[in-house]
């Protein structure tokens, strides 16, 4: 092969990113070959900064540009309301969403025990230590639908009750734009069992 | 929305990479956040080095370090095959394949009229003086089959034809993987009108 050695690290550090195949990546080599310089210089500008600034909220665990983050700097968020999210890029995801205006937790991983993670691996002590500090009136547990994040959510659930006001977890059901016809078992029964009347 | 300022840029630079929308971008930032600062040091390094190396070679107008590209500048490569393909990188896919031991000629785009992109605009006038100075015995015209690539396979094939022994161009038929069922009317004409003789 004569390639350029420059052109193959490039295609070989990007194709290192996940759901970034081999042929994705020439197409983003490509891709940055051909923008200007200035383009490009931008990017790598914004992958090294990014490394460079972000650390993690000391109350949240979130990510931060500085000892706290800007959700729990920010005075008119409501302290009644805790977010219990497993990673720290859920709260870019709800945050974008603009959908809540209370605090957050984030776990950083969830229970599981063949991958040898238990609670005290995860920021729970944490939670309960600033629970107790501050208890908020409705705990969310937004841990994933998955295994993990429910057996997760239920630990913390029974961890925490008496503690908090209300402990609620996500509306499981048919996401917006589904088809019956291709809905797995659980989530339709989970559906059918979480009906709600028509009109609220 | 409470986003670190560093994030959301990382994002919004990868955003603008083809084929990568907003969820694709974000998922990607946060495995840079979460890979080490090493490997996010490489990924930007690499998109810096390739801006600042990567040059068009004089002959080929392919992508080199050098005044001359890796392929024009060894002389094992088979001068009597000359290999005609729209992009830079359709000679990155051609080499990593390693199906061709002959040499290139970039024309940067193809004949487009409607885009105002005539001959003119592409390295053409470069690739008749090249084959003056140098006749091929076989010249590949490996353009893509587009209706603008097969037009300028078409245009080149009648600008060139005595100067060259022989012009052949790509097979076209059904790709490896593919199914009858889903192959396109023109693939399929074309994969009958070019049968091949079982065995050969």
């Amino acid at each position: 092969m004569n390639i350029p050695a420059s052109l193959e690290r490039l295609v070989a550090e990007l194709a290192r990113l996940p759901g970034v195949g081999q042929k994705t990546a020439q197409r983003l080599a490509f891709s940055i070959l051909r923008n200007d310089t200035a383009r490009a210089h931008a990017l790598a500008a914004a992958i090294e900064e990014v490394k460079a600034r972000i650390r993690f909220c000391e109350q949240c665990h979130g990510y931060a540009e500085d000892v706290l983050c800007a959700v729990c700097a920010d005075g008119r968020r409501d302290a009644r309301t805790l977010c219990v999210v497993e990673q720290p890029g859920d709260i870019y995801v709800i945050e974008r969403s603009g959908v809540f205006r209370g605090r957050y937790h984030v776990l950083h991983g969830v229970i599981s025990p063949l991958d040898g993670v238990g609670p005290d691996q995860l920021r729970i002590r944490d939670l309960v230590a600033r629970i107790d500090r501050e208890p908020p009136e409705e705990l969310i547990l937004a841990t994933n639908p998955s295994m993990q994040g429910e057996a997760t959510a239920l630990h913390l659930s029974r961890l925490l009750a008496g503690k908090v006001g209300r402990i609620t977890r996500l509306a499981r059901g048919m996401p917006v734009g589904a088809n019956l016809e291709y809905t797995d078992d659980v989530t339709l029964n989970q559906a059918f069992s979480g009906r709600q009347s028509f009109g609220g």
